[in-house]
């Protein structure tokens, strides 16, 4: 059962124009396969030629929509996305991959496509059943009615203890031609993607061939969703497509075969863009998050060790609850950074809350200064920086704070 | 400042019986480091003879007294031990160097020993400065005072958020005479030790070289304190000393210089189970604690593998919450199996709450009970098993519940 949690503090105050993308139509609706009076089913539509790209947890148990997913993405060719909230359809076994067979099934005579080009994803709760048979009676009346604006009702439709939809959307120019770029995604708990997010999905009109895309996709990934954490939790069903139409080549866009093709440089920008921005979101909307928490590690050995670092920061149950009880508690941040496994020299280490320098050359800042560190405590946005002293590797990773919320809400989620 | 926490419900009932082990003398008092209204410092005594041997936090960022504590080690031999609580002096670059110099120095002259001849550690707050000089007051009035039978005083004094002092004790036969083992430890947060943990002090009055102790102690603590977690938060003061002082020698027992010695077959049960006793009391006052949790993972292609997915379930936030909130939710033991990054089979899982089994070959178990499991889940302490179904690698850890309470206690330790 989906708590029922306050909009969080940190959601946008606004929602982006979303103008439909050509080639893309979406449409929600009620199955019923487990909440009541919302919409649980969103259905996208995607024109003849669309091409697909994915990537998906790194887990060792996926559910059964990401082997379904897995398998299809070999022909880089999409009609229609299916996905559902409520039910994971995750550790469910033959009965899991017979209810995606069926899904796909249904979904298909509806969209008058085949099976095969039917992607699908599903979030909800683990180990339980899906009754497929339920998208029966709802597939054909979304197919009739599907509309290119349905932006934020498909996005409500996949939302389980999400606060607010996450949208995201931005323009590029491929050889002169404007292209759109829109995406949606969900989250909440259960977030360290180690290879996409909980469930993201994007769209977009450029003329853009699978591989190209796929390439794009998964480099991407490493600087947006796979540099959030919620709760250090890594989901069965991590999930993110990105779906070309192709449209705008009938507007003059051209059509772009490889990913290193300099046409690109602008539509690579905005795909990081909406990517990221969606992956702000998705921490924004943490379970009981209240302080949205960027951690900046440089001086570094390397990339990978600064990620490494930020990520054990990020991910400490000790750092999350000092920035909850808004104390600027740097030795935690210390303890984090010795515990990552990475070289770090106690002597060279310098870590700031916000712009205030807390900790220099091994020990406490000689000008510190504990109201103006407090100060940075108490905004809703905060940024942790630590300075290795070693080498060039940065990174930077984005959280929220650990809350009694959170423990509230995943204390009788299922029941 | 300490939290102040009730009695843990999963304190032990009763303390053991403590008798004086020949050959060491505690004292404790009030230094005024950082508390009020309580003991602070805790001083043990080691007559001449005494070995010593030595496991340390692994973290790239170790406080001062484990700086200095390695190097000590070396001799293998010991004479005095000081503990301090509410300071941890870690990331206090050289005045953290000098304040350990500065304590051994008053130490030393108290115990009437050679500075190098103390062992010292200490835990509180991490980054402040230490001032050493307090324990110059003091630590003559407790080398005056030391009596063998003060365990449990010296164990509260080095209390930090623990509600509970933690004491064991264990007797051994060596060549014909026995000797004991008995020890103190304090834990409550900044639990997952990756070597040792907190702190814990461990004696014994067997005869036993110091190369054979360290051999030992460096192998128990893989069953007993590396096999714990609180919070996953590594600490940078984690210590965990053994001292010999040899005294069951004038009641016969044989001097032992080798840990592959036959006669040591008693003595390490006796060490393990007191080892063990004592991690098992640092989680059940882990910090909010309210259910103890051992986590067994069978069937695994190794026992590195089933340690590493035994921690994954025990460190998962999503689990700990579900334990908390009594919800027998095996789908997020599932996930935490999952992102483990060993090798699973979700069609050869079983999982198992205490005796009930929740799922069997990749789905729920179809003879599973829910009102059986809830009932489980009711009880203080709770087992999980899960059963890989791939090989013969075994491994258990123990953990507590992440409750509103922890989030409580850290979210105002510091200020």
């Amino acid at each position: 059962m989906a708590h029922d949690a306050p909009l969080s503090p940190l959601a946008p105050k606004t929602f982006p124009d979303m103008p439909a993308i050509e080639g893309v139509r979406f449409a929600s609706g009620e199955a019923g396969v487990r909440y009541r009076g919302r919409t649980d089913v969103m259905m996208a539509l995607l024109d003849k030629g669309t091409t697909v790209a994915g990537v998906f947890t790194k887990s060792r148990c996926p559910s059964a929509p990401v082997d379904w997913c897995r398998s299809k993405l070999k022909s880089g060719k999409a009609r229609a996305l299916l996905v559902n909230s409520g039910n994971a359809n995750a550790f469910t076994g033959k009965v899991g991959a017979d209810a995606v067979k069926l899904a796909a099934k249904i979904a298909a005579r509806a969209a008058g496509v085949k099976e095969h080009e039917i992607f699908m994803a599903s979030t909800g709760v683990i180990g339980e059943p899906l009754d497929a048979s339920k998208f029966d009676a709802v597939l054909d009346a979304l197919a009739a009615d599907a509309r290119g604006e349905a932006w934020l009702d498909a996005a409500r439709a996949i939302m389980t203890t999400d606060t607010f939809p996450k949208v995201a959307t931005a323009t590029a120019d491929i050889g002169g031609s404007q292209v759109r770029i829109s995406g949606i995604a969900k989250g909440a708990g259960m977030i360290a993607p180690d290879m996409a997010t909980m469930l993201s999905f994007v769209f977009t009109d450029a003329p853009i061939s699978a591989p190209a895309l796929q390439s794009m996709l998964s480099k991407s990934v490493q600087g947006s969703f796979n540099a959030i954490t919620v709760d250090s939790d890594t989901s069965t069903s991590d999930t993110l497509l990105l779906f070309a139409t192709g449209a705008a080549a009938a507007r003059g866009a051209p059509r772009i075969a490889a990913a290193n093709d300099r046409r690109l440089a602008s539509f690579k920008r905005a795909l990081e863009a909406v990517l990221l921005d969606l992956a702000h979101q998705v921490v924004r909307d943490g379970e009981g998050a209240r302080k949205f928490v960027g951690v900046e590690v440089t001086g570094a050995d390397s990339a990978k060790a600064a990620k490494r670092i930020a990520l054990s920061i990020a991910n400490s149950p000790l750092v999350k609850t000092a920035v909850a009880g808004e104390d600027a508690n740097w030795g935690r941040v210390v303890m984090a950074v010795g515990k990552a496994g990475e070289r770090a020299e106690r002597d060279k280490l310098a870590i700031w809350f916000g712009d205030v320098r807390v900790a220099h050359k091994g020990l406490r800042d000689p000008n510190y200064d504990e109201a103006a560190a407090s100060a940075v405590m108490k905004r809703p946005e905060i940024d942790i920086r630590v300075d290795l002293g070693l080498g060039a590797g940065a990174a930077k990773v984005w959280t929220c704070d650990l809350t009694k919320e959170y423990v509230a809400i995943n204390g009788d989620y299922r029941s």
